[in-house]
């Protein structure tokens, strides 16, 4: 296919923005809630009927659907030369308990939006294309989160994965065999040529800076720290102030000292305490001892680690300073994932061609892309999202941001299954 | 009575400190928790145990029983001259959920062991001796605390006292007919010439000054406060540092404030942050709401005020350079509270005669003794607790600091109630 031709598809064919936005309002009614999201867990009958629902408007596009056995499910539009590896997309339909409408559903409806397109237009490529829908990304029921292309890629194991088990005991292997999603295929014994994502950016930068596209170079790398601080409790009357070992006050600073770090290695640095918890928690109580959680996360991972060295060593201080016991331990690691430049590249392209304003926006959330990174070229598109609200029910992305999202997301599918007619 | 006989009296009369620590372990049987402390919340069957243990004491010393409208229960030994207002000494006997063993119970025992002690030398005195158990001074299971002594006082209404409600909804007057404690007499309407109480000081002050006695000059005001920061609830990852509005960051300078502020006013000032809620509490969610408790107490009214404008200003300035919301409701108010000068000079004269280690200890926690002041004069005697620590079921005292502060009692009481033999 000679360039002029890609320049010339890139021109002109379109998705058809209202059908997208009709089928992600339609797929949204299975677990809708009554302010305006979507609850629809992992592995649950809202899940299975998401799936079936999806799976009928796959093969109503005429698709061919494979489920391995982690019940990651490909829906697959042949190519002209089936030998080849499918360039696949996707993303996740499983949600958070007050989730919204877009977050992964719209990486999942836009691919097969694109193949309807294609079909539209009668368009052939060499390739096969596949769109996926990955098992429990989220990991609101289960953990680990984005279990499914974890286990595809081999960076989780399939025991494990099947051995997890929500609060009521079930465990993932059985919950599949129930819904009818223990599927036969080995996970991982599946090829694919490229993987791109379409998301929305669970973040407020394209909103902010007015751009209609991300082009996302690079995902986050994190840290998660459970960090205990000892005290002794003590009648908040009678104990006078200076021979007090008030565990929340000796929080305070290492609290301060997690956004300090993140601000320290700007801009892509970020540093969050979002859970705590004291105890007794009684008013009258000096606090005893203080619980919290720590998130850093970088770029690049070597400043991640000095992020990591930076707040070790504040908290060795209070420690030292106070002559009190402070824990912490780490609980999660993912290390800076960078995109393929190849596939970075396309998608700046197909925005730059298509005449979408765009920016690169490094992304702060984790996705199904980061493992799918390590066995195939992959890139992802980011759409923005109203005030940058993900993981809540009042989520929203406008109808065209997310049809420009899918044209990109066509090129780019184009660009890599080469049109054959 | 010539002074020169009170002195004989200090130096020859003593109380059987081995008898009182017995009937301390004794009570505490009633509502024993594993860990050695004692759980009998008040209007409880539980109590209603305490209670007529305490009784059947009483009616072995020959004393007299009034029980009034709100449970209140006086113990009468009658004096030479019955016409004279009786000198009343007592605390509580309900405890915390997981309180010790002396808290209260030490203050009702000690006055019955005073008792015992002028029974067993056949001292008469010229007016009556009253020991005393209030209802509910704990507060655990219904508010308000020091609820028998307020209604007593007149500070807390008897039908607001009446209709207080625990977690399941039962209320303190159907709750003191069933146990069989609502007594005829309306609250208040009985003399009191003079009121002391004994008690554990609840901090490490003695303890820490190696001191056996404490006498009580004051108990500290308190200002109780809620406050709520409002924030923007957001994801972890890709929200930029700069456009955070992150709830608990901007609380920490508050809670900080809060321990500036009492040691800005030191040594009386105190100042803790006990409860915390963050919401939605999760581990990649920028905290969008905090709520905390803010409890500053000091022995100055006045000081208690500017500490309280201190920290309002500090409120209003992050809430005006941060552009939030920031809310502030004060929960409880006890003005500090001064004791009898010639109530602290007799028991300062007591510990002195009997050659006990002293020192002034302002009270930190409420007490009884805090509404008695204001009807009757009053003083408070404190004695050592291991580490400080009450309200915990490792509450801890001394054998020879119980006996020591029965013995300041005892003189107390005798300064007051004058001997007629």
């Amino acid at each position: 296919m000679a360039s002029n031709d890609a320049v010339q598809i890139a021109k002109q064919l379109r998705v058809d923005g209202g059908r997208l936005y009709s089928s992600l309002l339609e797929l949204a009614q299975i677990g809708a809630t009554p302010k305006g999201g979507v609850c629809r867990l992992a592995l649950t009958d809202l899940d299975k009927q998401g799936r079936q629902w999806v799976i009928n408007k796959a093969l109503s596009l005429g698709l061919t659907i494979v489920t391995d056995q982690i019940g990651n499910t490909f829906m697959r539009r042949e190519g002209k030369k089936p030998h080849l590896a499918p360039i696949m997309t996707g993303s996740h339909i499983d949600t958070q308990p007050t989730g919204g409408k877009y977050d992964g559903n719209y990486g999942v409806l836009a691919g097969l939006e694109v193949i309807e397109t294609l079909n539209d237009h009668q368009i052939e490529t060499e390739a096969p294309i596949e769109v996926v829908f990955w098992t429990n990304e989220e990991g609101s029921r289960f953990t680990p989160v984005m279990m499914g292309s974890g286990v595809f890629s081999g960076a989780i194991s399939q025991e494990l994965a099947y051995t997890s088990k929500d609060i009521d005991g079930k465990n993932v292997k059985d919950e599949l065999t129930r819904i009818g999603f223990l599927g036969t295929q080995k996970p991982g014994d599946h090829p694919c040529g490229a993987y791109f994502e379409a998301h929305i950016e669970q973040g407020p930068i394209l909103e902010y800076q007015d751009k209609v596209i991300g082009v996302v170079p690079a995902v986050m790398g994190l840290r998660w720290f459970d960090c205990t601080v000892q005290g002794f409790e003590a009648h908040a009357g009678p104990t006078p102030m200076e021979i007090r070992d008030d565990a929340l006050q000796n929080s305070l600073r290492i609290m301060q000292k997690v956004v300090d770090v993140a601000n320290q290695y700007a801009p892509h640095g970020r540093g969050t305490v979002g859970m705590v918890q004291v105890f007794p928690n009684s008013r009258n109580v000096i606090p005893g001892r203080v619980q919290f959680s720590i998130d850093i996360r970088h770029t690049d991972a070597s400043t991640l680690d000095q992020m990591t060295v930076d707040l070790k060593e504040c908290i060795k201080d209070i420690a030292t300073e106070k002559s009190i016991k402070i824990d912490l331990k780490e609980v999660s690691y993912f290390p800076p994932c960078n995109f393929d430049e190849g596939c970075i590249q396309t998608i700046r392209q197909a925005a730059q061609d298509l005449g979408y304003s765009h920016m690169d926006v490094v992304s702060g959330a984790g996705h199904d892309a980061i493992y799918m990174k390590s066995i195939a070229p992959t890139g992802m598109i980011f759409i923005p999202c109203k005030d940058g609200v993900s993981h809540n029910e009042i989520e929203d992305a406008k109808a065209d941001h997310l049809e420009a999202g899918a044209n990109v997301l066509l090129q780019s599918i184009l660009a890599y299954a080469k049109r054959s007619n």
